[in-house]
């Protein structure tokens, strides 16, 4: 090992943390990796590409794979990338070179709630996101009136705006954006739309015809239980040819050309064990999107639960529509005064009880996730948040 | 699965394909994976991460992992990347900027034997890349001068260079550059010189301090014997602050800021099971480098073994330096038109003999690596080229 390196903690441990919740993989897909070989070499699915090109490889079937991927989110054409990250990056080296094109402004508009990796890709591409505002404590709703009315602004004082990004279910309270209000308006004023379906594609059924989306990113290592980094960018006919064009650059003396590989993914984006694991459990994952009401059901009664804790609430939409809970908690902050650990404590708590994923050093905010748990695992959560708060 | 699934095919083999032999995992390190629990979770270093970026992570120890990787090429501060391609990307991308800053043209020079990647990147950044020429069949080398000259026919006609790039070893002939030199004339010249190491860094010893580099890039998956996509980019302390400087982005409305996130690496690069292998590896990685040496004399005696056969001979430079070789092979080539499979057969009968990963098709010409391979095994593969040479 280097010095740095320790070895995994959390295993057999309870993981509530919300990102990784959709991210967990299955046993059987690990007994794959593990046991076939996928482990044995960096560039494992690169023995039979012929095109140079991992998107077009069919031993494995990555290609049919991809097409499989659009589908599933009711797209029309897929590529790999190095997490939702990248495919965001995509899409917003494609708005920014269409906008010069098409006479747009380099302004964007992205929800408040957006995920900081839309705004990073944003600065990587010379956008500027402006936002409208969200009705604030403590539902902090984004609401598609305010999304027209800052795109009018933008009209009104700039011009087009390159791009309207929505955060499908956000990060910090899973609410979830209005998508399909947002993108009529997008629809009617012809302006480029990605949504950003991180924390729900792989949980939740998607069909992005009904968001009228240009765009939609995945990310693979966040809700559809793969190895990191893994993300998939599903687009239409129409825009594939733009964001997924093929290199035209010659190099110069030797006049060699590129003619497979696509700029936006980097030539080619390998794929290597994130990508064979994303397969593997592609099956489970269609299939599990069919029980998110269910998943629904029983967050919904873990909230109730948590809240009947007393000084304990949950902010964002109601009813919840997404499993990701941020809760508001003064109880725990309290007990925290009390305590040597401090805002520690609780972190520390539940970690001794089995329960990990909870971010280090906070008792007045938490944040997690009870996706995908059995109702065992479920009820040892809900009963080490209950002891905790005697404490 | 899903329907393009197929089991790993390759398990027990023996792999000479040279992009992948610096990959090809340990023993060990594989087991540590599949049982401590490193595939538990797509999110797997990220239960401790308090700053909001992986290289910032001490538990594990990302952070300081990252310092002995620079140490270990001779430069001072790095980061983890979504691939060597990925540093690549982030290097143009800072050069870029830079040249706009400095008045300088939006050309850079490669090698005219550079990776794609080289090329795509440039392509990405808008930078067009021009080449000396090499010296031609059989050797196929770059030299200093024709990269000096280069570099003046830019400057005369439009300008200071934005980079000049050089491909350590390259992917063709396994030639390497001669890069101490070009380091001499890109430092006198003050143009930002950048080294792809990614077929040398993590088998062969480098110093980046004795190419006078401002820029190295490494692949984890291809020399570091690391889980696909991973990469580094090495860098001194001048050059970081700006290919490694901080997200200045602030979103509108939220007057939300990311200012750990490095917009030059997505924010956060996240990491996953790719860094985990490489951290496991690295002291392995390290020790392997100091037997370069014999892997060389190995490697020319297999050359010599090969020649032998007749009708068949190596193409780059002699003596070679590095363990990528490329063959011509007119010997195989002739056996081919004789064979149903005509092209395929070569490749068909390696696999018959347990020896995987000669390109598919090709018979006039192979490139292969017997890195690493135990003394049984490389008796092996060249038993099975002398005799498929007797059909």
């Amino acid at each position: 090992m280097s010095t740095g390196t320790v070895p995994y903690r959390y295993k057999d441990k309870i993981i509530i943390n919300p990102l990784m919740r959709g991210g967990i993989l299955r046993e059987d897909v690990k007994k794959k990796i593990c046991e076939e070989g996928w482990l044995d070499v960096g560039y494992n699915v690169c023995f039979d590409c012929v095109e140079g090109r991992s998107s077009l490889i069919s031993k494995p079937g990555i290609k049919s794979f991809l097409k499989e991927i659009a589908h599933f989110v009711g797209g029309d054409d897929a590529e790999h990338t190095f997490g939702c990250r990248a495919a965001q990056f995509s899409v917003m080296k494609t708005v920014s070179e269409f906008a010069k094109e098409d006479g747009r402004t380099n302004i964007i508009i992205t929800d408040p709630n957006s995920h900081y990796s839309t705004n990073i890709a944003a600065e990587m591409c010379g956008l500027h996101a402006v936002e409208p505002p969200h009705t604030g404590y403590p539902e902090y709703m984004v609401e598609a009136d305010r999304v027209l009315e800052k795109i009018e602004e933008v009209e009104k004082e700039s011009g087009k705006p390159a791009l309207v990004v929505m955060t499908h279910a956000d990060p910090y309270y899973g609410n979830i954006a209005p998508v399909e209000e947002v993108g009529k308006i997008c629809k009617e004023k012809e302006i480029p739309y990605m949504v950003n379906a991180a924390y729900t594609g792989g949980v939740k059924p998607i069909d992005m015809k009904d968001f009228n989306a240009d765009f939609l990113t995945l990310s693979a290592h966040k809700s559809m239980a793969s190895v990191a980094p893994l993300g998939f960018l599903v687009t239409t006919f129409v825009w594939s040819k733009k964001v997924f064009a093929l290199s035209r650059s010659k190099a110069e003396w030797t006049g060699r050309v590129f003619g497979k590989k696509i700029p936006n993914v980097f030539g080619c984006s390998v794929g290597g064990l994130p990508l064979v694991s994303a397969m593997h459990s592609f099956p489970a994952v269609r299939a599990r999107v069919k029980n998110w009401t269910d998943e629904i059901k029983r967050t919904e009664k873990f909230i109730e639960r948590m809240e009947d804790i007393g000084d304990i609430m949950l902010l964002g939409e109601r009813p919840h529509r997404h499993h990701l809970l941020h809760f508001e908690t003064p109880r725990f902050w309290e007990i925290s005064k009390t305590q040597k650990k401090k805002g520690f404590f609780l972190a520390k708590e539940m970690n001794k009880r089995g329960i990990v994923g909870l971010h280090k050093g906070l008792s007045k905010h938490i944040k997690l996730s009870v996706y995908g748990l059995s109702d065992e695992e479920l009820e040892r959560v809900a009963a080490a948040f209950e002891e905790i708060a005697k404490m």
